[in-house]
């Protein structure tokens, strides 16, 4: 595709065709180029969106609460996007499957777009793909744009990055006592949702993580994330949870916050993209042949790849 | 810490000083200029140790098994280094905890040595900082660097791509069907231990493990990966993984195979050098005015961040 190609995918996107955001996802997923020129393309056309992030444990039920939110959402009359990281399928094409049987309870809706990732692919890793697939979904007009991922490792710290809203998923049974509850988890939720409510110890899940917030030091004036009920299965718990992220963003819209979070968001965006343009540009080098000569001295332990890398970025 | 403090610790570790090795490593794990220049200093002395991945689920015994393998190591005059890299804990001081528990069955032996890292801090990641750390191991002159990690997505795409045999741990009673055996596990071991082989259902994992490798599409000539059984809590088996390991080394030192390995290494930890170098001296332009103005353009949505990074690389 060339950069006319790339120019009439990002009108058909800003005009809401929904096969042009799902292939400038795809896009996105591999970089190059040709993502590059459309991002850039769509970039002042984004901001209009609520993004929110979702994460919980495998089994916390992450799908089904999404989807929930999702029919609240549309029954009151906004367009939402859901993009569903799984950043421990390096290998998978399981997203496709995954999508579909995803898309059924809310069929044929074009106000709902679902898109799963993978991690695979893509230089500079799934944060990057992330930050584009939401900048395409926010400048394709949806109203709210959902992040969807399983709480592993850096990923949770990666989706509160990207989104001003972060909610997490806990489940009684799992372990209901404090030190179930992932170190650092505090840090990065907005919302927490005690999912499957319903289920014995669910009580005390919710005292627990109430506990361990108030032991946390925060200071007077900063949010107090709650702690809300939920069954996600029959929609019990949704409308109050829609409505506290309503709250959390106009709480993020008063003094600096929102500009806080997007400063740091942006900073990482701004490292992801110049690491991606500095290997593109590395191997391109000389046509080529400067990151083949390197590499093979690195190999022959002639030259450090530090050493080499420098060379690289130094030459014209 | 200057350059010639950094020569210092060089010597240092070069001359084979436990704690010049755990002061490299700490550096390795932030990274930045002092860092770049150790590795400089070392690098010309690396690629004497035999590396070995190990990675299997949380609860597989990795760390028994690993623990067992250094004892049979030790008994035949082998000096051991164990990295043990925690890609799911980005919050977690547990590290040098986890180090102190793990020293005890070595305990005191100066021919062992044992080093967590977690994935929090370093900008790349947690691979580039694995790759600095092996390097360092390997020039303080261990005969064998064991690279331990738990099986989580991309963290055994990785091991696999810094060790030239990798060792991958199943254990029964995990489900012990084909379904259970991650998809793409069968592309990065080179060596099969079904650990807790005392088991119920080990003979099923075996024979399930043998069957998926025998299905997998392998050229003639190349390596069948060994399934074997082990009980690292009491060291059975330990002794034929160690000579399969032996037996897999002197396979890849035929022909091109350690040379095609390496080159696809140190293709990685070239673009993982380049981003770093790039990131820092993106910062660093114009004394930092350029990176931050940027950020304020994109921000505002002025301009896109791979444009931003455009400006960022081509500025002198």
């Amino acid at each position: 595709m060339n950069n006319l190609d790339s120019a009439t995918l990002a009108a058909q996107l800003l005009g809401g065709h929904r096969h042009a955001l799902a292939r400038a996802i795809t896009l996105a997923e591999t970089g190059g180029a040709e993502a590059r020129a459309l991002l850039g393309a769509v970039y002042p056309h984004t901001g209009g969106a609520l993004v929110v992030g979702v994460t919980g444990a495998p089994g916390a039920g992450k799908s089904t609460f999404v989807n929930a939110l999702a029919q609240h959402w549309r029954a009151a009359g906004r367009t939402i996007a859901i993009l569903a990281v799984d950043p421990s399928s390096p290998f998978s094409g399981g997203a496709i499957l995954g999508d579909r049987i995803r898309m059924q309870p809310l069929g044929g809706d074009p106000g709902v777009f679902v898109r799963s990732m993978a991690s695979r692919g893509r230089l500079g890793g799934i944060a990057h793909a992330t930050d584009d697939a939401v900048a395409l979904m926010d400048a394709a007009g949806f109203d709210v744009v959902v992040i969807e991922t399983v709480g592993a490792g850096q990923s949770e710290v990666e989706i509160a990055a990207t989104a001003p809203t972060t909610v997490v998923i806990e489940t009684p049974g799992t372990g209901d006592d404090v030190q179930s509850i992932k170190a650092g988890i505090l840090e990065i939720a907005d919302v927490f949702v005690v999912n499957k409510a319903d289920r014995e110890g669910a009580d005390s899940v919710i005292r627990n993580l109430q506990t361990m917030l108030r032991l946390a030091e925060r200071s007077v004036s900063s949010w107090m994330p709650p702690v809300l009920p939920a069954v996600a299965l029959r929609g019990e718990g949704i409308a109050a949870i829609a409505a506290t992220i309503d709250q959390h963003y106009a709480y993020m819209l008063q003094g600096e916050r929102l500009r806080v979070h997007a400063q740091a968001r942006v900073e990482r965006a701004l490292a992801l993209s110049v690491q991606e343009l500095a290997v593109t540009r590395a191997r391109a080098h000389g046509g080529g042949a400067t990151w083949r000569q390197l590499v093979e001295r690195v190999i022959a332990r002639q030259i450090d790849p530090y050493s080499a890398a420098d060379v690289l970025l130094d030459a014209p």
